[in-house]
């Protein structure tokens, strides 16, 4: 029998929390973790993650002392920055030791990050480490998934994905994070400027490599969500004029053509949330996932599905479109299976 | 700049003939083809496609002239049974040149067909060549699409994959695979033993093994759609009484539960055609392609598609589960587009 695989993890909130439930209950062995939460410190792995039981790996406040642990992969879930995450990832990559990262900037660095990505892979090769990137959004809804359908194609004339989420069943960090109970000033001198879900352009430029178009040019564009009258939701209330939350788009071209338009939309009582991707080729595809795929849980799953993938990888930086797809392997297994938190 | 990658083909089917267009279009070089058609023999491979150009390309008789051309890899697409097809790429394997097989029962061999299996796969790896069985069903729709699905999973409980195809929007081999015009006594004589769609189990056993799940016992069914009313089809009329086409179904358990359910349903005149995953799980997520996606067109374009990732790949036997996807790559480029045939 193959001995379990062995994890650390760096940063433990809400999804660095899921992970620990889904990687024990998949049976991987946890060995190390560390957060910059001094109140985390010293704490039992599976206390901090809400587990039944305790894990016997205490959390650490330094990521040196868990590489020296040799685990077998580090996940690392601490911020969306790739600026702010490179200096931790590159120690792991530095140590040797393979990386899963829910940095949203990682799941396609090369445009808006060329030189660190650049860096990062040359590093990784020279340490025989694989590095990837990954997420339900960025690193699947809006570019692995819209990639996959392209397989049975002849010919991709335009793509659109659209994630329309009811921002009312989401938990409260995510509320905050597109600006709903804000003002709309508020929201343009928050939200507007760095705020919101990030991640679009990451997909787009995963699917134009994926497929091969230069992307000549790109519109974004973010924009609040006005309350017409006042709204009650599960966990605040917004007034009329208010903000309810936020759309957000991507549009890519190429050759003065509008070839890729990602659509992103959560807002509290957003009305039939979808997942939804139109194809237009040979032949033209609609894809509809009614109620569309929560997010946090979701790029849990995501990271330790991935597990197996990256283990088996080639040195390098990669990215989904890289690597076989993950897959819930093991779900079956007799695992103690954690809650499935919205 | 890059020399246009060589191919040759065996068979020129009707998705052999698809697949010349479609490799054509996406700037791969064509080198050689062979087929069992005497009237194909001596014909330039443009005019056999329905190409507008020649291709300089005589078809061939003789499969090992055409593999000392030393082709960077062959597509081959002449029979849904391995026993049939396996001399032919074993030959393709013995030449050192990597193969793409649409025979259906490739696409996932290790159970109906371990021993070819296994030997494929230690030949290949003999000789340093990769061996994969692909197209649009199986090879996607019924195993790569809902294992993809699997990937922002926690756990799955049940996978049901629905196919419905309105037989009448398909071309005439097709609605005699299916029995289309027959009596119920010659369905019951020819398409219940051994006809019909191929490919369910293969897709079954993929998922299954994507899944990490042990199948200890299956359920297959196969059962005529007979007119209720005489029914005025595009190419053909069917009495009432007759067979209109079929239903086939296979289900997969594991400890005595269900736990994957393949649904195929094509018969001339059926309402609202789609392809339908409901993957039961955390989250459960159900997804729609209403219409469904076309078959022969997308299964061309699944093998041309997968070229890439094939020339890549390690050596040995693979399956799609084991690529990363495969894209349309290079659909935007500047090429003659060939009519995409339904």
């Amino acid at each position: 029998m193959k001995r379990a695989r062995r994890l650390s993890l760096i940063g433990i909130g809400p999804i660095g929390a899921s992970i620990i439930k889904l990687a024990h209950n998949r049976k991987y062995q946890w060995i190390g973790a560390v957060d910059i939460d001094p109140q985390k410190r010293g704490k039992d792995l599976g206390q901090v993650a809400g587990l039944k039981r305790k894990l016997g790996v205490q959390v650490e406040s330094s990521l040196e002392r868990v590489l020296q642990q040799k685990p077998d992969l580090v996940i690392h879930s601490t911020v969306s920055s790739l600026e702010k995450a490179y200096p931790q990832i590159m120690e792991c990559v530095h140590a040797g030791v393979d990386v899963i990262s829910t940095t949203e900037e990682l799941a396609y660095p090369y445009q808006r990050h060329n030189e660190l990505a650049k860096r990062l892979d040359q590093q990784a090769k020279k340490n025989n480490v694989t590095v990837l990137g990954t997420g339900v959004n960025p690193g699947f809804l809006m570019d692995l998934l819209p990639l996959t359908l392209t397989g049975p194609c002849w010919e991709v004339r335009h793509l659109l994905v659209e994630r329309r989420i009811d921002a009312d069943l989401r938990r409260g960090p995510f509320q905050h994070k597109i600006g709903a109970g804000l003002s709309v000033v508020e929201f343009n001198q928050t939200i507007s400027v760095g705020g919101g879900h990030v991640g679009l352009l990451e997909s787009l430029y995963m699917v134009a490599a994926g497929l091969g178009i230069t992307i000549d040019h790109i519109e974004e564009s973010i924009e609040p969500m006005i309350a017409a009258a006042p709204f009650n939701g599960r966990l605040i209330a917004v007034d009329k004029g208010k903000v309810l939350g936020l759309r957000q788009s991507a549009q890519g071209y190429s050759n003065g053509h509008e070839i890729i338009s990602l659509s992103f939309a959560a807002f509290l009582g957003l009305e039939n949330p979808a997942d939804r991707i139109v194809l237009d080729g040979e032949p033209t595809i609609e894809m509809v996932i009614p109620g569309g795929i929560p997010g946090d849980p979701a790029t849990a799953a995501m990271a330790v599905n991935s597990i197996a993938n990256v283990l088996a990888a080639s040195a390098g930086l990669v990215t989904m479109k890289d690597l076989p797809v993950p897959r819930a392997m093991g779900s079956w297994a007799d695992t103690e299976v954690g809650p499935y938190e919205i």
